[in-house]
């Protein structure tokens, strides 16, 4: 059995929508053991029977506005904290939260902790391909506010070992996020990791690619800092989101002849919604950690905690963190980075 | 007489395009005089008649795919290099083109010449705030690879200054680009610069602000380094650009109910698209330089060059740039940057 330790009271749903979730995907995965961490009499309510459930209860849970690492030491029966704890015993093999992101970055660096080699975890979504069937991997989304080139490196061969073992692509494109696609553009920053990527065996590096390009699938990995990365995702979303928003107004104003157009349209409407909708691939791995520590959105419903879940079976049943372990600590891909 | 040099080659539909949407500007604004740098007899195609128009006849230009600084050097009779060179000369107040963005830069910074104690200056645009008609700047969208924090607090400065003046907002909000809105948060760029923006009082400093909110019109003035900006710039446009595909496409494929939806919808698409052209702002400024350098997007079309002329002949009408120099000479405002 693959065991699965849940944050059942993070989020602005929970407990009820991760029950709900964790419902859905027991029936698709009777080889999965759910550890429900939370409140018992209301993780109850929302579910249907205790085959491969176990709930651990406590009072305690972590805010959204909770100070992430404060919390973290502080809350030593969070729901959360209990969950990494799980892990880091061994009574567990993955935690899943849709809590405060923050603290779960924390609860996975400082309980969970490092693979030995990955200086610098990162946080990891696959993220839709406009108009194919297909994503495309980037980290670090924010995991650190400053990265070093040898960092980024790294964020290289993760996402490159993530995106062959989990989601089966052979030989994944490597791409740098900079602001030009020939070799002398960048900041500091990029140009060093752009050397670094080059020289780099195990990965197959194409080179720069820029922001305007990711949506049309230019690479199955895209490198890039935690602090550049964090506000590419969010004008990613804020422009999907206004411009949704935008088009209903404009039918809503449109009258009459608006309304029946988009009536019509309702299916082309529907499909341009999932177009956008990347949960379907699964939630945020903060990946380089020594198990799968995966976050979804707060606001998050029922079908993408059941998708990420999916994704977290994916990752146990490929062993994707069990080989990255291996291979860093026997040293067969990525150098160590240099602590300054 | 308001003069601009306008490098007439300069652009994809050069010099078609630029002639043009100069014809078109030359009947809203009788003050201003045009200097055409460029073949002689290819403008003389486009131009109805010759008042208050120069052409300067060169037969040299900078190419899309010219290395810029190379550029600038060797090309001495390019038509963008004559113009800028102009400027210098006091023979014009203004540039104007839709050329190799790089090039424009380093014509910028090594003939026109930065303004004394503006040590990076930024290349800024007038975003648009979506369903409203109303928009913000954001700098630098990428003049700069790597910026300092006080480099920042001189884009707060420079952005507030022409939000105030060119574009009639009184107190105009700035706002810092950031992974979070906690004073707490970001990178050891973003931290340092939130604090000098903080102890600026020539500006109305609102603190952080997220990639996610810009589209909504969180601030007037959105201050960022050139690597983030760049990509933020690129990441909202080619979400939006898919987005417009992915929605054609749609109704492509969704039939007749879904071409009859979109034909009865036709007047609420064309807004969508209306809201996402950010070129009835103008063009993109070099911000910082001792005269108005402008660049318009190299696909652009003769009313997306008539209103860049438009800003222009507002940017000289209300001398912000005069206004910045003594400002800046004086050190009424702005600290000097560091060098180091």
């Amino acid at each position: 059995m693959m065991r699965i330790a849940v944050d059942a009271m993070g989020g602005d749903n929970a407990p009820k929508a991760i029950i709900e979730g964790v419902v859905l995907a027991k029936k698709n995965f009777p080889d999965i053991e759910f550890q429900l961490y939370g409140k018992e009499a209301e993780i109850r309510k929302y579910l249907d029977d205790e085959k491969n459930v176990k709930i651990i209860h406590t009072d305690e849970k972590i805010n959204s506005d909770d100070e992430p690492v404060k919390a973290i030491r502080r809350k030593k029966q969070a729901s959360m904290v209990l969950a990494a704890q799980a892990v880091k015993d061994g009574e567990a093999d993955a935690i899943f939260s849709a809590g405060n992101t923050g603290a779960l970055l924390a609860a996975g660096l400082f309980i969970v902790g490092r693979i030995k080699g990955v200086e610098r975890p990162g946080l990891m979504s696959t993220l839709p391909v406009m108009g194919k069937d297909q994503g495309f991997d980037m980290l670090d989304l924010g995991a650190n506010a400053d990265n070093k080139a040898e960092h980024l490196l790294q964020y290289g061969i993760l996402g490159s070992f993530y995106a062959k073992n989990v989601r089966n692509i052979t030989n994944p494109k490597v791409g740098l996020l900079n602001n030009g696609t020939e070799e002398t553009k960048g900041s500091e920053l990029t140009k060093k990791a752009f050397q670094l990527l080059s020289a780099e065996p195990s990965i197959n590096f194409i080179g720069n690619v820029e922001a305007r390009e990711l949506l049309n699938g230019v690479a199955d990995v895209v490198v890039t800092d935690g602090f550049t990365g964090n506000a590419v995702l969010k004008s990613i979303e804020g422009t999907a989101l206004n411009l949704m928003a935008l088009l209903k107004d404009a039918i809503k104003d449109s009258g009459t002849k608006g309304k029946m157009g988009a009536f019509f349209m309702k299916d082309s409407l529907y499909s341009l919604k999932d177009a956008l909708d990347y949960s379907r691939y699964g939630g945020a791995v903060l990946f380089g950690l020594k198990a799968p520590v995966i976050k979804t959105h707060g606001a998050t419903g029922p079908e993408a905690v059941a998708n990420t879940i999916k994704q977290i079976h994916t990752m146990l049943e490929t062993n994707v963190v069990g080989d990255l372990v291996t291979q860093f600590e026997t040293g067969t891909i990525a150098p160590e980075v240099q602590s300054d």
